[in-house]
């Protein structure tokens, strides 16, 4: 019955995805958030900002990460796009692991983030004592 | 019995606290990423970015999030020192939520990645699919 005018909106949606919308709750963006957001999805983005990495070379670079973790985190990755795993056709196995063009670009967001992190520690944690006090001398004074 | 000798490894760490390192398990930054990287805290930093928000308010622009989720999250950012909390005295009450310096300086962070991340949600979104697709082809030559 219906057809699609062109310049339509719908004509436009279909010809143009929609933009994310990370406030509304079914927006896939949230899930690509969290994805990339993980603990140990922040890590393996910055880890693989150097190049190839084998699974065993991850494994001691995040120090922490157990072996089910790295392969949950990687195989999330992969399916969004942002590694590429190859399989080498060798006995003992060996799996290289490489961040893609879309996965370079998520991965220079996640690192900066993550160097203002590592960077401004020192001032967080002076902030957090300071708290700290603060409430402290006000349970004082009550 | 030991003194801190001027210029010496104790003395420089006194004096300039470490930068953070993300890949060491008992690094302190790893507690402060989970924070602000946690699905609420990305959205709860976004939110606050234009300005002061009434608790309510957030509530509202951030679809989806509990009434116990948004208090925990504003807590935990709270603690970090990247939110300022201001209770009127007044009747109903009325609470005031703002970034901090600190807070504005690390959302300008996060507020970069979620952008990219709904700005580039069509090009992952594809991703995704041909991946799929990919991978049922596969399947049928095997």
């Amino acid at each position: 019955m219906s057809e699609v005018t062109p310049g339509s909106a719908i004509s436009q949606l279909l010809e143009n995805p929609r933009r994310g919308e990370l406030m509304s709750p079914d927006c896939p963006s949230r899930i690509i958030l969290s994805h990339v957001c993980s603990r140990w999805g922040v890590l393996v983005l910055v880890a693989l900002r150097s190049g190839m990495h084998r699974f065993s070379d991850l494994r001691r670079k995040i120090s922490g990460i157990s072996e089910k973790m790295l392969s949950q985190t990687l195989q999330t990755l992969e399916a969004d796009g942002f590694i590429d795993r190859k399989a080498l056709p060798v006995v003992p196995p060996h799996v290289e692991y490489r961040l893609t063009a879309l996965g370079e670009e998520v991965a220079v967001q996640v690192d900066t983030l993550a160097s203002w992190i590592q960077d401004n520690l020192p001032r967080i944690m002076q902030a957090r004592e300071e708290r700290e006090e603060r409430e402290e001398s006000m349970l004082v004074e009550v």
